[in-house]
């Protein structure tokens, strides 16, 4: 066990904060609530985008910028939207020296000041769908900051689109959530439940929200990420038409629809374990460490010429992979020190290993020797690595699947919904009738909280489990970051 | 002629902005000085950080992020940085509804908050060097705004590094000073000037600063990268000091460097004509556009079917490529839209073509009949394609090479140096040993300024034109956005 780190059972935030600073990943800054990411988290984070880059093209969708600054009335134009987040914004008052005539927010999100570009950029049917992402830095003043899951300032991509229908608008919503699950399953190897928000949960401004919900190691849940219908609300607040076929102005429909730095959070609360990190291969900056091992000074040359030809062979391979030639520490060291930091494969190479023209092959995601395969023979090292980062992708997802599922519980009524919560955690469905009045006072008297209203779900009707009414909805609650 | 773009000839700052506009590259945003970056500009922008990351990767680099609001206190470590940037802040004086005790700067640059962290960071040799760098937005009050080329917010990397002597970090300045003009030269098509900005013109806090100085069509000057030795000052305003190999605490020298979107702008104004923009195949979004001509209805099908054969080998072959398939447009209209966009290759498919197994090849740069490559065997489409997009790479370079050669004369006194600049414009080579003052002095009566002194000049020693003092010190004065 890392010494560093403080084991989960013990205190699951302190060693999510001790993980977090022995990889490296992130740091707190002089900046109340704003985080410094070290190059290795941002890393992962380049990673994520790449992989998101490549659905969103897919699905038809291209990068734009817009301002970071947006005008103080653009955020009133929508009362619902303003009401929410007027609370959490930065304000620049000043600028070059003077006074501003009218204060410019900083961008908690940019549904208005894109709002505003799509009536100047949509004139008829024929400019719809308008399918924009944009990559950007928001800030949203919060209190009670944890580094990648709730800071001041985030990066994130927020998706936003304008569509000629309802129908088509909400097909779009339900199709990006579709999207997201499909990166965090088949990416990030964390599976997840999609799900409606609540009236309650619901974004400012938006008819309706959805999301994906993740369970971590803790039992708690972490909204991934969120995609949301806007109706015609923003349509309306910033005259955003059309000419249809027939000539006819209509208003438009909008989405959008945004995934954070959070999952990095996510990606280290679902996979990591005592010893640190454990990060699925697609997303990992490095997936390979070479590390050589030497006793006696002649053997050493010849082993690191030796690995450094294993280490070509494996980049050659589209591996991304790292050699750790340094002299001033031990093997034993080593090992520990790349398991903390997650990598997937280690690569163990030593004087016997290359007489016999071989390698070791150690994968983080199994403690100790069973985790190991000996005498791989050298011409096969690309062919077996990726053999071996495919199959610790699937067995991170399978594990986390499995704990997830053992943790998710049906409960009928309020006292084993507390009971349970108590001693379990983890997830709790239940059959759903209250009220946003009932909701609120579930997460007062438990600290749980709506996640959602799955979107799939097999229970059929029941009572709920707080007002007794017969209803087929089905919520799960939990603790929440 | 593109109808609705000015001809350079008649007012070159118009055709600029109806490039922008037309090309659907950017467009002005209801935040004073702010633009929007459509996704085709974006795109754009995209290509340059593909390039810039691959070769700031092969430099030893890192990606990183840093926060985005940085304490006033912070800036007035470091008194000329403190001067230099004073009047171009965006202040943040509320946040969560609250009056900060202490404002908050949105970064104009981040040496500040940066050094901050590295005097954490750094404890010994073994840290060094630190080679960083941030992709991120930054905000600068400028009063006179351009789209791209001064704006303000604008998108941009800087890099930052910390290294134990003086003489590797003045090395490094330059080494990034080099990666610069390498991209510029092969990638966006633009022959640079590497050179050192004068006291007047330097960064504000650094040792020296140096620059890669462009011209663009019109004989004005573009300073497209600027790459800082910053000494050991922001070292000493923040503390940023290491244990040396004899155990003895040192101070660090620091380096900055930076480009930014500043650079699109570049390319326009650089490769750009009468008929629109010209984009060099390396930043190009759309390398080809592939346009299906028919002209009865029974034609259709078949030539659809054929281009996009076409379409998929050149795709296949890795070259970004696109189809044109609108029906409610004619091919002429067609071939226009993308010659205003700049698209280096139009592959064009009638039947007589698909009868042949041939296409045919239009090069950008060569307008009519001359650019044009009949019967081109289909089975070497993307073969052809390939070397037609490397030659128009090169030849946009030659001429853009040939023109600032052209155009840059050098004047031995005042009087020819002001005739000539207006007569002739372009860039003005001199022998330089005036002072700040009399720099100021120019730079008022010309409107031209000193845009560096070049590292390498072959004039040897001769008289200052303007103070007729010796000297072997050459400076480009020009015209300068």
């Amino acid at each position: 066990m890392a010494e560093s780190i403080t084991p989960q059972s013990e205190d699951f935030s302190r060693w999510y904060l001790d993980v977090i600073r022995e990889a490296e990943l992130a740091e707190n800054s002089p900046v109340r609530g704003s985080m410094v990411i070290r190059p290795y988290g941002y890393e992962v984070w380049e990673n994520i985008q790449e992989a998101l880059n490549l659905r969103f093209k897919a699905t038809g969708h291209r990068n734009a910028y817009f301002p970071l600054f947006i005008p103080m009335s653009f955020l009133q134009r929508e009362a619902e939207h303003v009401e929410g987040f007027a609370p959490e914004l930065a304000v620049v008052t000043i600028g070059g020296g003077k006074e501003l005539e009218e204060p410019l927010v900083v961008r908690p999100t940019s549904e208005t000041i894109i709002g505003y570009m799509y009536s100047r950029w949509i004139r008829s049917y024929r400019d719809l769908p308008l399918l924009i992402n944009q990559w950007a830095n928001v800030v949203r003043w919060e209190m009670r900051t944890r580094p990648f899951l709730r800071t001041m300032e985030f990066l994130w991509q927020e998706g936003h689109t304008a569509h000629a229908t309802a129908e088509e608008a909400l097909e779009h919503t339900r199709r990006m959530l579709d999207v997201y699950a499909d990166f965090a399953v088949n990416e990030a190897a964390i599976p997840v439940i999609k799900g409606i928000k609540s009236e309650r949960e619901k974004f400012a401004g938006a008819v309706a929200s959805y999301s994906i919900e993740a369970m971590m190691a803790n039992g708690w849940a972490l909204q991934s990420a969120t995609s949301h219908y806007l109706g015609d609300n923003f349509a309306k607040a910033f005259d955003i038409k059309f000419l249809d076929e027939e000539n006819q102005v209509r208003n438009c429909y909008t989405t959008s629809w945004g995934l954070s730095t959070r999952m990095v959070g996510a990606v280290i609360m679902t996979h990591g374990d005592d010893q640190g990190l454990r990060l699925p291969p697609r997303l990992a900056p490095i997936q390979v460490v070479v590390v050589p091992i030497w006793r006696s000074e002649d053997q050493r040359a010849g082993v690191l010429e030796y690995a450094s030809r294993v280490e070509a062979a494996l980049r050659d391979a589209g591996i991304r992979v790292q050699m750790d030639a340094r002299e001033d520490q031990t093997p034993g060291f080593k090992f520990n020190d790349w398991e903390m930091r997650g990598v997937p494969v280690r690569v163990e190479i030593g004087p016997r290993d290359m007489q016999q023209n071989a390698i070791v092959l150690a994968r983080r995601d199994r403690p100790g020797k069973e985790g190991k395969t000996f005498g791989v023979p050298v011409e096969q090292a690309a062919v077996r690595t990726r053999e071996l980062l495919e199959d610790i992708q699937a067995s991170l997802l399978a594990q986390a699947t499995e704990r997830r599922d053992a943790n998710t519980r049906y409960v009928a009524d309020y006292e084993t919904f507390k009971a349970v919560l108590d001693s379990e955690g983890g997830f709790l469905k239940v059959h759903w009738a209250g009220t946003s009045e009932d909701e609120a006072r579930i997460q007062e008297e438990t600290r749980a909280s709506l996640r959602c209203l799955p979107l799939e779900s097999t229970e059929g009707q029941g009572r709920c489990f707080l007002t007794g009414a017969l209803t087929d909805r089905v919520a799960i609650f939990a603790r929440a970051y």
